[in-house]
């Protein structure tokens, strides 16, 4: 038996349940593995009609999941009122939202799942449910620690071989300077290391560090925070076996004949890791978040409500990130 | 009669008169127009036998350089002292690298070249020989301005459609917020909207500007500078006719369906600007000055002196810059 996939269906009047419903449409061309998914079951039937998908879909538990997969889509039927308007949000769903993501998570945690995919969300329609996370990985992050002290969850964006990582995430950009410090940049690149070996089957992971400055600074002409905080960090990682190049400036930095002698590139902030991936993979790109105990994986991009319920989502980065979650954890796929 | 164009030899030391010689070698193969350069001769004999080329380097005024480009390569002599030591930076020779720098631009200013084509220099170099400029385009715009105040010179990276001009570009990160004004950003775009009319033949130019913050701050959700000086300065210059477009997030911006609609983007910073472009286009894009009264490209890259003098540095920027300075002034190409 194969162990599923859990996705986790996101806000309904988004494009997420389509996505999902496409990639069940598409599994054999696409190749994907067995999946199944957590949602309100009379909502994704509502969308799959609208939508004009013919499968059929098959309330199931996470363990029926693979044997059910060939004749429809599984889903882990979540309670609550989820109506089918795309594009119009409504305060009913918050709490069917959370409780998918919940189900997902603790499938996963207790071995029945393989990894989770989550479908977007639109944080604002989920405050009246009681959602109180910065967002949808840190809301991971807490559901994993199960009570304890959350780990920093990190952020990457992957496509191929081209992962970055951004230090800093949704923050303005007059504060960056001021939240990079030595132990979180020390903190996330462990997290890379750590992870590039466990999950992507790298051994020897090689990280690159982009400066924060133009030209990395060059020696302290143009800022000092490579020389006072970028640098020492590294020193003291590469001091304890970690192989870790940097601080290099970020405009060369993601030549392809550059990026590719690195398994990762840890950026300082938000548009220094994201512009080079949108630029080559903008549809496409997989969201992964490392530093949790179970593999998560996500579309990059939001919940595009004036596409729901249209068809007209492009796919491409869902499949992406099914398939990237597959890859990830093809050690665990047996139960 | 053609008139041709001025290159300055740049810095003696690195790569520049290595690629001006292969530019001469490679003329037919790249349809390059008839160019003369501002050297010392004595200096490029020596580097071009160094290198195993064979033509002549033939000295001639810029009038003459149409006529004698099939014969040998124009040399517009430079006198002054400089050795052939590639990678070895001689106080000796900073003088005779400005004297090329301001023969190429008088010669272009009184009309005998059409543009200026400039090999990099090493500003570090120069200082003994007395200059003060903070770098080569703005020593440029204040030969342009001939004693009287120069106007703000303003920086474009170019290949093919991709033109990104960087608002600020060489300071610190931190300190970019506060360098940000409406001021500023209003008299770039003027100075983008009137050369891209004016240089690159674009009659009703359409200009993207990136937001500085993540999402281009997120409606005042990630950082107040969009809201508070970059829409207001738009929005006057929308205004006043120009077909300006913006804060738009800068991670999206640059995928190419989304900078196709474009003729060019101005961003925020360094790395903003030059992380797209040098990802697609690392040794092919041009260093454009725009809001001059000539026409001035550069390759976009540095002196390389641990690549001078061996003939392996990519002359395919220089290249570039030649094609581009062309295509800018071919309504001034007959004398």
């Amino acid at each position: 038996m194969h162990k599923p996939l859990a996705i986790s269906m996101g806000e309904p009047a988004g494009i997420g349940p389509d996505l999902i419903l496409s990639a069940y449409a598409g599994r054999a061309e696409w190749s994907l593995p067995p999946f199944c998914v957590f949602a309100h079951r009379g909502f994704m039937q509502a969308r799959a009609e609208r939508l004009g998908f013919g499968f059929q879909l098959l309330s199931t538990t996470p363990d029926e999941a693979d044997a059910a997969f060939d004749r429809g889509l599984p889903v882990i039927d979540i309670e609550g009122m989820v109506p089918d308007h795309p594009g119009r949000i409504s305060p009913l769903s918050g709490h069917a939202v959370i409780a998918a993501i919940e189900a997902a998570v603790t499938a996963t945690l207790k071995g029945s799942c393989r990894g989770v995919v989550t479908g977007p969300i639109q944080k604002a329609a989920l405050y009246n449910a009681g959602f109180r996370h910065p967002g949808h990985t840190e809301f991971l992050a807490a559901l994993c620690a199960r009570g304890a002290a959350p780990r920093r969850p990190v952020m990457m964006l992957a496509h191929g071989g081209l992962r970055t990582v951004p230090l800093t995430i949704h923050v303005p950009l007059r504060d960056v300077p001021r939240l990079i410090t030595a132990e979180t940049l020390a903190e996330t690149l462990r997290v890379v290391h750590h992870d590039l070996r466990q999950r992507f089957g790298v051994a020897e992971p090689r990280i690159a560090v982009a400066g924060l400055n133009p030209h990395a600074g060059e020696a302290g002409s143009i800022g000092l925070e490579e020389l006072d905080l970028i640098a020492p960090a590294i020193a003291q990682l590469v001091h304890d076996g970690l192989d870790i190049v940097g601080p290099l400036p970020a405009d060369t930095l993601f030549y392809p004949p550059h990026w590719r002698t690195y398994d990762a590139v840890v950026a300082m902030y938000h548009d220094q890791a994201l512009i080079p991936i949108k630029t080559v993979a903008f549809d496409e790109a997989v969201n992964v978040t490392l530093g949790l105990p179970i593999v998560r994986t996500s579309p990059d991009h939001g919940t595009a409500l004036d596409l729901a319920g249209t068809g007209k989502a492009s796919p491409k980065s869902f499949i992406a990130a099914i398939r990237m979650a597959d890859e990830m954890t093809q050690g665990q796929d047996h139960a």
